[in-house]
Order: C-alpha cells, then structure tokens, then sequence
C-alpha cells in the first residue's frame, strides 16, 4: 500500500488567502506560496497586512465558508481512496481549512495553528520546520512508499524526499528551477500519474 | 491539533478471523489478538488452519462482504473528524480490511498485506515489526500529540507510547495486565475519553 501525500491549497481548495484579496480588494494578499519561496516572511507580511485593514478571524472565515472544493479534487480523492492511502500536507491552519474538510470527505490532514486575541490574529504555530519533508520522513521511515503532489515552493523539499514528486500546475519558475519533477496540469492526469507510478514502486 | 490512532478489528468492524471461524465452524481460528500475544505464531497457526481446511481469499472475501463496522463506530469517527486527526493502526491486512473501509468513510489505514498463489493465502507482508508503537512514534516525532485506543495485546505498546493510551471493551486479562490504562466499554465513553484528554493535550 502507497501513501499519497497532497498539498491543500491550489490541489484540493482554492488559495485561502488570495480569496481574502480578492474579497477585500487588497493587493498585498495576492502573494502565495506559489511567489514567495520564504514562509515565515510571507506570514509576517499577511499578518501584518490584516493588521493594517483591521481584518481578522471574522473576515477570514467568510471567505472560508463561500469556498468549495476545486472542480476534480473530490473525484481524485474519491478515485484514489480504493487504492492507496491519504494524507494532506499544508501550511495552512486548522482554523481556516477545518471548515472545508466535510467537503473533501475528511481526509486526514497535517497543518498549523493561528493564535488570536479576540477576532485578531496575533501569530501562527508550525508544527516544525519544513513540516512537509518531515512528514514524508516519518511515512518513509515506518516503510510507507510516498507518492507527494504540490504546486508550491514549499512542497518542494517534499517532493523531493518523497518517492515520486508531482508538481500541479505549478508556476513557470518552479517547472524551470526543478525540471527533474514531472507535472500534472489537471486533477485527472494528476490521478493518472499516480496510478501509474502507485503501480511500479 | 491531535491525532487519534485507533485500532481497527473489535474497535470498528468485527474481528474478521472470528468471522471466518463462525462462517466455517472450526474452532481453531476462534483464537484472536485478544488473547494471543504472539502475532506471527497467531497468523502463522491461521494460515496452517486455512490450508488444512483449503481455505483461501475467496472464504475471507464472503466474511468479509456480509461484515458491517461496529455499531457506534460511525457515530464515533463522525464525532472525532471535526476536532481530531484519525489514522487507523492495524495488524489486518489491505486485502481484507479495504472492502469495510467505505463504510468508515475511508478513513487513513495503515496495516499489513497478505500474499496469494491463486486463492490460497501463502504468507504475509508486515510492514514493520511492532508497526503501532513505530507508527506512534513517528506521529510523535513529527510533534502530533497522540491518543490512541486498541482491544488487545497488539495494542499495547503503542497504547502506552502513545501520550494517552485507551483499552476499548478489552479482555479481562488486559485491564488486569495494564491497570494503569484506563478503560471504555462502548463507543460513546471512548469518544467523551478522547475529547476529554484531548482537551488536555
């Protein structure tokens, strides 16, 4: 039995927190991991940005609750289920993906913590550094094969250290920094991939 | 966020070994985990059972397909989802356990694989030795705090590497073995367990 491990973001739901840019009109929030290889310096920027709007818990969970799963993602869960095992590695936070869960049939998920005060976000807990390659280590330590699928800089240390990596519909930068990775450029040929590479290892 | 890892056989479905006893009548696979705390003896004495009897994946296949989960084991896993984590720790194997699965909700379920020559069942694949306790190890090492509840002696270490170890309906000789695990003896009291010392965690 393999393990597939998925990014969450821009694989399986749209990004959060562009929506919250494209819900408040502010420009700052359209950088995503997908841009900025650096996540602690993206998350200071994003906190500080909803600082400066007075934006918090109450904006970001409106943007959550009109979000759907994106077209394809549930049938590639569903398709995959029978045969292989799942887990979601993200950097986002439980607070903002908990609600769209139900919506993916409640794969297990590895994510971080917001903390607050009140409605204002006051910062984040990692669960560690480089959780997603770290993640993949310990499957691969306890004898799970990893098949990982990501569109971001920050899937590629997991991509990397997983037994097969899948880029999904990465930015152009990241198909050329990494041509070593295959890419998938729909949520088909992404189930495609992984069945066929499920079925060599 | 915690993990709950849950042991699968006499947690959620049936035991499916006693399954197969009660279907066919011989008495010699009425032995379980439950009370053999020797696992490779124990698969090893099933699988002399099943060739002496000519028994193969076809007979554990028609156990299998009239198996349901265990009353309360839907309610529990639908409770848990929006608060816990779940993977499934168990020492089955895919190729009997995955047809139950869907009923679960298809919850993460990392166990054993059986081989085959035809229909006879020839051996079986661990994936690791004492896989629950290595299991929980690395959720632990990747900074998961776990809960974890099983019914028998393949449970224990990781009930007790576990940061809060539940015995579920266990035997007499357990809860007498281990009187330092506490112990639920329907589902709804392993759910009030795990959300009580959850929120501890």
């Amino acid at each position: 039995m393999k393990l597939v491990c998925l990014d969450l973001e821009g694989v399986l739901i749209p990004e959060i927190w562009l929506g919250l840019a494209e819900r408040t009109g502010i420009e700052e929030l359209k950088v995503t991991t997908r841009d900025n290889p650096d996540y602690d310096n993206l998350m200071c920027h994003r906190l500080a940005v909803l600082k400066k709007h007075n934006l918090g818990m109450k904006a970001l969970n409106q943007v959550v609750a009109k979000m759907s799963p994106l077209e394809g993602a549930v049938e590639l869960i569903e398709r995959l289920r029978p045969r292989f095992q799942i887990v979601i590695l993200s950097d986002t936070f439980y607070e903002l993906a908990m609600p769209l869960m139900a919506g993916l049939g409640w794969p297990t998920l590895l994510c971080h913590r917001l903390t607050f005060s009140d409605d204002a976000v006051t910062g984040y807990v990692l669960r560690q550094v480089d959780p997603k390659f770290h993640a993949v280590d310990a499957f691969k330590k306890i004898n799970l094969p990893v098949i990982a699928a990501g569109d971001s800089y920050n899937d590629i240390s997991m991509l990397q250290h997983a037994d097969v990596g899948i880029l999904f519909r990465p930015p152009k930068a990241l198909v050329e920094n990494y041509p070593e990775l295959t890419v998938a450029t729909n949520h088909e040929e992404l189930g495609d991939k992984i069945e066929c590479f499920g079925s060599s290892l």
